[in-house]
């Protein structure tokens, strides 16, 4: 099934204990992208300026994923991050942020790819979000992300989005800063009051946490001893939990419990290199090997 | 199989969000005695003041667990500590502790139960849980806890105790300040190159870790509305874990595997409550029911 996402393209520069990267591919559609092409073509709608190199693009051809929806824009420049993790890695302190392209007008969804029936808008402007979903025609499933600095000066456009989507993929403390509820259930509770048939809480080494009318599923993260940078691990566990679900012909809550497996596990191969330095000649079966091996060492029978 | 712990007997006050509890029955062993009493008999020894009020032995009589290895010391005072929890409750904070009889010698294993089995050593005085240990005959498996002040003043008492036991369930916490790794993997795996066939590491809120030589399985704690006081959670998981042990033929890896789904449960119960207000009359069918919730929740194929 046709799966779009729209959301950042970047350069980043990670600074970690393991090590630093500098000018490499990231952003939060892009690691979606690689994360769900494993799956199905991906279609990425976005913008970079021209300063993007074109072998960032050849990464992106490589792995199924439709370009035909990123704009490149002459006298643009590209979002660049600056971060860097300290100690158990559980945090980015972002040393450096210049938005460039992304404070510009919003990248257009090419008209072939309003069909599209999968829809993951990655955190950007929540009013963004809705006006991108606005130009799919029909979708079947749309998922959200956002981040910390809308719920703090956007809350009223976040909600409304909130009210438009299937479901909301978002991280702890984001949940608990939405809803005020300290408890992520009643915090994923509260989300699904506002419209979603489905919220998944990421907690980052943790796990994560479905709450959907099926109740609470709880996951931890893949027991990994190879963690060398965290960035992308959630847009990664989307660009996994989406990718199988529109690989699959069914959305109810056993479907939404086995995405959540094969999202920790794309989350779990993106924090073995910097950038994208493990997921991009990454072979299917590796994938599915450590589903497989998820899945057993989660069966308590 | 005869299962005995020792530890703190103690009477708690604990003010949380959801209310207030003052002078209950509390303590390490207490906690592990009343969660592993759902599955065996429990042999408890440990020493309290005369101060220790008649129905706290009532309600400990009334469960399954034998108080023959309790000594009751005139002239001493049962140890008390108050503690507040606030927030997401992650955490308490030692208002007051009055060791009292915890000062004095160490309570003495009956002869009748040196022939005990399963051991269990709640945290104290890594001396002192060799001692202890050292009074049983031949344990099929022994297990202990520890906490950050031996860690920080007898590292090397604990070191030589942690070389005598059978398996080692600590807090994260615990583990990384023990080993210096921060990857909890890598600290479990650094522990049991000192001896134990099996580390289980607990995360509170966000469930537990097991590392043997079977490799890593993790565990997320049961997803819970109801949380009033995590005062005990982490014995209670003990207990639960030693009871179902205890319990079973097998010592093998899908047994250990199966007991970390008991100490998540029995850990849930715990909190549910102020004291031991929701486990004292709980009917093991509560229990069964929900580790078979547990087991379905965490079915992904």
């Amino acid at each position: 099934m046709s799966l779009l996402v729209t959301g950042s393209i970047g350069i980043d520069s990670v600074t970690s204990p393991f090590g630093k990267a500098e000018n490499v591919l990231g952003g939060s559609a892009v690691y979606f992208a690689f994360a769900a092409a494993q799956y199905v073509p991906v279609r990425l709608v976005g913008a970079v300026g021209d300063d993007f190199p074109p072998r960032f693009r050849g990464m992106l051809e490589s792995r199924n994923i439709d370009l035909s929806g990123l704009e490149v824009r002459s006298g643009s420049k590209t979002f660049r991050w600056t971060g860097r993790y300290e100690g158990a890695l559980a945090e980015a302190e972002t040393v450096e942020v210049h938005l460039n392209v992304l404070s510009e007008r919003a990248p257009v969804v090419p008209e072939k790819f309003a069909d599209s029936r999968f829809v993951f808008l990655a955190n950007t402007h929540p009013t963004l979000q809705r006006e991108l979903l606005a130009q799919i025609t029909s979708p079947r499933l749309s998922v959200c992300d956002t981040m910390n600095l809308w719920i703090e000066i956007e809350r009223d456009s976040l909600v409304e989005t909130l009210t438009r989507v299937t479901g909301v993929i978002l991280n702890d403390g984001e949940a608990r800063q939405l809803t005020g509820r300290t408890n992520l259930i009643e915090a994923a509770e509260f989300v699904l009051d506002l419209g979603p048939k489905f919220v998944m809480v990421k907690k980052g080494e943790h796990g994560a946490l479905l709450v959907s009318a099926d109740g609470p599923a709880a996951i931890p993260a893949y027991p990994s001893k190879l963690v060398r940078d965290p960035t992308g691990a959630g847009d990664s566990f989307a660009g996994g939990v989406l990718g199988y679900l529109a690989s699959q012909d069914e959305l109810n809550g056993p479907a939404l419990k086995r995405a959540m497996v094969h999202g920790t596990v794309a989350a779990s191969f993106a924090i073995e290199d910097f950038s994208l330095g493990r997921v991009q000649k990454l072979p299917r079966e590796e994938i599915d090997d450590r589903v497989d091996e998820m899945v057993r060492m989660l069966r308590f029978d």
